[in-house]
């Protein structure tokens, strides 16, 4: 088989794949957003690399307040990534965080959320359920571009590639949010319903999945040489510079959503014997481009 | 909360969760085997860090046989890894294999497969099933140490994290195994009985994961230069010095592999408010460790 089959023949699972892309190239300018820019950080590495992470407020408003509060103060800026685990996690903030005596003061930002906000209730918040079941809810979709999950009683953000929540300390302390990871393997859903999930990186990811595993016990590096520094954590709504000013996300909540998760379930083009028929709410996420050309 | 919590409370997705880890401190050795050598692949990278690649060929057993003979006549030694796709998959092979005037000969090895191997009769094959359905199969679980699901007639391996593939051509045509991929994000199940899957990466895979991700499409990297070289890929029964002499992989078929996953779906450490009570077949692969000094 040759390389330039292979182009063609192993289709992405993260976006474009043939008919998802005719879906998605006859969408209406109505089936994309922008991103709310208060509620979008922006992560730059040290080598200027970014990585936007769009916030979840119908979900975590007081976690997400508080970070919001840390980014204001510029609590981030020059903290690194302390933690790359294959298939599960990158994980950053204060590498001396758990020593009273070294660690950054938090300004005026909380020490932890009190009640939780691991999940929230299911009235009042809208929800594309997908067809196709779900092995650790009774219900899973999408809402507000975020993948979700329901019960009877309660909503709640999925662990799957891509969503970014806060590490956490034994119950009943929910965390500050001065601790954050992203999901970089394949979707730890236990952990749903367990730790606060405040959002998802639509645009960068890889820097950060790239980066070396750490070697210590769960994926912590062993020295300080390895970790990445984190230049700034900003709010996009304060870097006019970024890139997340030109993102754009296909709403969940349209009917494109539908045709393209449709697209995705039974996708058409030669190279597939069996489509599948079903998909899974972690191979659905909504894609992300940059806004076109007036 | 501080970073020395954090270690403990975000428990591993793929291997040594706190409870599973009591499971498999106690398992007597029987519940452990090694590799059969002649089915497993040694790929050394250019910086001498080792992949291992556990062949299942209860499930491809003559596309394995084309490898074996690529792999005995050398074919991969010097070639490199020509696509890293984030959150999806590293692929490896010749990269000028689809110019015919450039291309690497197979020797004596086919150049394609046929008929397929996407699958096989569920009859006569060791299965070990899961307890909380899946969405892409009737059945899931775990055969001969691979995760695979079933229908009532055929059963097939599934694209979870570290499965090795073929890339292929549009059909018939099945790919001969000079072009391998292995998954590095959700598990992209739609894949699963369109081509052929040979195996399971049990060892280093975080060298191909954290490889930089290629810019062109699908991953493809640009440049020769970008290329990570293969400095040999060897049958282990040809490889004495390997670390996959040293290997185990937690059997699928008895009954400690029985109380993992259910030390898995039911976390029972005082970090989780509410154990999942459910999981995923990609997510109970099982574990692998060094074999213990007498």
């Amino acid at each position: 088989m040759g390389l330039a089959a292979a182009l063609l023949l192993l289709a992405p699972a993260n976006g474009f794949g043939q008919t998802a892309a005719e879906v998605l190239t006859q969408a209406p300018a109505a089936a994309w957003r922008g991103l709310d820019l208060e509620q979008t950080l922006i992560m730059e590495l040290a080598d200027g690399r970014e990585v936007v992470i769009e916030l979840a407020p119908a979900f975590a408003p007081r976690t997400i307040a508080n970070i919001q509060t840390l980014t204001r103060e510029g609590y981030f800026n020059g903290l690194s990534i302390n933690r790359v685990q294959d298939n599960y996690v990158v994980q950053w903030g204060d590498p001396d965080g758990a020593d009273q005596a070294l660690r950054r003061s938090l300004g005026e930002a909380r020490e932890a959320i009190s009640p939780q906000e691991y999940w929230r209730p299911r009235r009042g918040l809208a929800f594309t359920p997908l067809p196709d079941g779900d092995v650790y809810a009774p219900e899973a979709g999408f809402s507000g571009g975020f993948p979700a999950a329901r019960n009877r009683r309660e909503a709640w953000l999925a662990h799957c590639y891509g969503m970014v929540g806060v590490g956490r300390d034994t119950p009943p302390d929910s965390g500050s949010g001065a601790q954050l990871y992203v999901v970089i393997g394949h979707s730890p859903r236990h952990l749903d319903r367990n730790i606060t999930l405040v959002g998802r990186a639509v645009f960068g990811i890889e820097a950060l999945a790239a980066l070396p595993r750490g070697t210590g016990p769960l994926g912590f590096y062993q020295t300080p040489e390895e970790r990445t520094t984190i230049a700034s954590v900003r709010l996009a709504s304060e870097a006019p510079d970024s890139i997340a000013q030109r993102l754009e996300v296909l709403r969940t909540d349209a009917p494109t959503f539908t045709a393209f998760v449709e697209a995705r379930r039974n996708r058409r083009d030669a190279w597939f014997f069996e489509p599948a028929g079903r998909i899974d709410v972690c191979n659905a996420q909504p894609p992300v481009r940059l806004r076109p050309n007036p």
